[in-house]
């Protein structure tokens, strides 16, 4: 009997009489002679209203006391779907994390699963039982209720398909699947049938926010296949597998891009080993998250411009960082807060010659200006100007035959 | 040191203001060096939300989910009290039920609590640490997560206390004290500074609703101080001992009535052993509670009236069940729907003869005409018509000198 693992986002178990269309879904995985384990999220706004109570006593809350406070909101989802379940005649229980136990280690709000117990489970599912685990949260190994970050709840849906070595893992969620692009944006986006672990990850850390792109991280280290589908329709969602498993027909999967970015550019730096750490250092230290970065082979080998992105919104915090730092030599600090990253995603581009020049040529055709590039084997992805976003997406998304 | 259990209900933990205000007074009783083991009720209106979120799903919703849901609530205080604490520099910890572990048994959602784990709350405590705990939940023998009842908070305050062998436990809640009578209806009621335990039960037993009663039992039972005391003033609170401890220097303490009875009087039942089993057992079946139950000695030997009360809104189902009834044989069936029972209250009467006659004699004055009488040790009750009501309370509490 295949064993599958059903995982529930905030959405999907918002209301109460979602939580009851939940319950009619797994009660059909399960009347087809699946093995079922399910993982839930709190109901949408739960954790919010819950984090938000916390900062009204202290915008430092105890980690381990926020943990407690927290890990309620999976708790109430695991009880009320379970009750739900039984309601409808399917035996059910939910399983919270210190019953079974899920073990992790590292800090609070921050911790990892490391290992869990299968025996009591195992007994239970076989026993014809549909168990309900709240995801997001487990155990240390002293006692303590930890949570594994924000969007946690995919993290456990993929530890559980490994450990209890399930079929699949299904990600039931508000979106039918992963997009060849932002549906919302650009109206001839398709929904993408098949998709690798790598250009899952490639595509959600630009903004696609299917899943959790550590979930997919596990995923992709365990070979756990993957599903994406809508809690609300009952169309297919979007697999993702390891590439070996895909025929790509196409060079590349998807077009994504991200707004809230900016560009900062040091001029005349020196040319010499540690000059980038000793950028880089400082900033990440002041927890700013630096994303594309680029420098180019020094014509003159005494100095070289460097140029990277960071989240728009820590701009000022890095402008001050790198002014009071003494160690960063430069001649020349400029920025710019308007600009976007453009990304075209696709495994097929490896075997595909002439991809990077396809995508140049298309963006010079609408006379977009490209300001820094970065390439890495499966994305490819430009910063341009703020302006030219939408433009820039339609044209590529065309150009690769995604339409 | 002195080790002292407080425990806050719901209204006294209802908001965030409370909450911080509620670590306020534990850090006050801290700092006058006492080891503080406090328990927290969920916060006002949550247990009941999640009850509905619960009977939207099922009006049977399975009891150990029920359980798992309802205990989400005191978790939440646990860890946002403890938080606060932190926040004001007071070392704290919340302690889930499956931590310390506090187990219990007996069914889902009326379990009761055996036994409790001392070591790892002491050592906390050792090391200056507030231990708070969620109070109304326990854990089975197999490992399920079990409550002991609405209200249940009291019975884990004075476990708890009897357990740590702590030297009182203090009962904050929204009202300052057990007052002589209901201090909303008869403005000249007085705060009752030292009650026993038995009146305490007799009082709370009729609607003076300061705490539960199976705590007071159990609080009797072991000998255990109580004390309740308003969260919101600094006053002086009602103290709760032994009968021995109090020099009672009036016959009466309260004066208390509930007017949501209704009487039922079966005219001319037979007059030999097992009649009134087989009037109350059907009723017992049905969940009927009955409270107050007078029987005359017969006159002719052969048949007999039975008076009895219960709740009002049981009315029409007593009437159903004993005209269905087949073994329940009598001469004529009447109820009144419109009486209230009366009663005074005080360990002093037994001391001091005529209690009953100046009772009677003070309503005669009044002309209130008493439909039953029932006593006990400490208790006189009498049930009258529910519009005497106010003007009988009023007219007792002074003649027992109580205002």
């Amino acid at each position: 009997m295949a064993k599958k693992v059903l995982k529930f986002g905030g959405t999907s178990v918002g209301t109460i009489d979602r939580i009851l269309h939940v319950a009619q879904i797994i009660k059909r995985e399960f009347d087809a002679d699946h093995q079922i384990i399910a993982i839930v999220s709190a109901m949408s706004g739960e954790t919010d209203s819950l984090l938000k109570k916390s900062k009204s006593i202290s915008n430092n809350f105890n980690p381990r006391e926020l943990d407690v406070l927290l890990t309620s909101g999976e708790q109430v989802t695991s009880a009320l779907l379970a009750g739900a379940l039984i309601e409808i005649g399917v035996k059910s229980k939910s399983w919270q994390n210190w019953q079974i136990p899920i073990l992790t280690e590292g800090e609070n709000s921050n911790a990892r699963i490391i290992n869990m117990n299968v025996s009591k489970i195992e007994k239970y599912l076989s026993e014809k039982g549909v168990a309900i685990i709240p995801g997001f949260q487990g155990i240390s190994k002293n006692g303590d209720i930890t949570t594994i970050g924000r969007g946690g709840s995919d993290a456990t849906a993929v530890a559980v398909a490994k450990i209890f070595d399930a079929e699949t893992c299904e990600i039931y969620t508000d979106v039918d699947g992963v997009y060849s692009s932002d549906p919302n944006k650009i109206p001839v986006a398709k929904k993408i049938e098949k998709i690798s672990y790598d250009e899952m990850l490639e595509l959600s850390s630009l903004g696609a926010k299917v899943m959790q792109s550590s979930a997919v991280q596990t995923a992709m280290m365990y070979n756990i296949p993957l599903e994406v589908k809508s809690t609300f329709t009952n169309r297919k969602g979007t697999k993702i597998f390891d590439q070996q498993n895909i025929d790509y027909t196409k060079s590349v999967t998807g077009v994504a891009y991200s707004k809230d970015d900016a560009k900062i550019t040091l001029v005349g730096v020196q040319d010499k080993p540690g000059v980038a750490a000793s950028i880089f250092e400082p900033l990440s230290k002041k927890q700013i998250n630096v994303d594309m970065v680029i420098q180019n082979i020094s014509s003159d080998h005494k100095t070289t411009d460097i140029t990277f992105t960071i989240k728009r919104n820590d701009l000022l915090k890095t402008l001050q960082t790198i002014k009071e730092n003494k160690d960063i030599h430069y001649n020349n600090l400029s920025h710019d807060e308007k600009v976007s990253k453009i990304s075209i995603v696709g495994a097929g581009m490896v075997s595909t010659p002439g991809v990077t020049f396809k995508m140049f040529k298309s963006l010079a055709r609408e006379n977009i200006n490209i300001l820094a590039i970065s390439t890495s084997e499966i994305k490819i992805s430009v910063i341009i100007s703020e302006n030219d976003t939408l433009k820039a997406v339609k044209k590529l998304h065309n150009a690769f035959d995604l339409d």
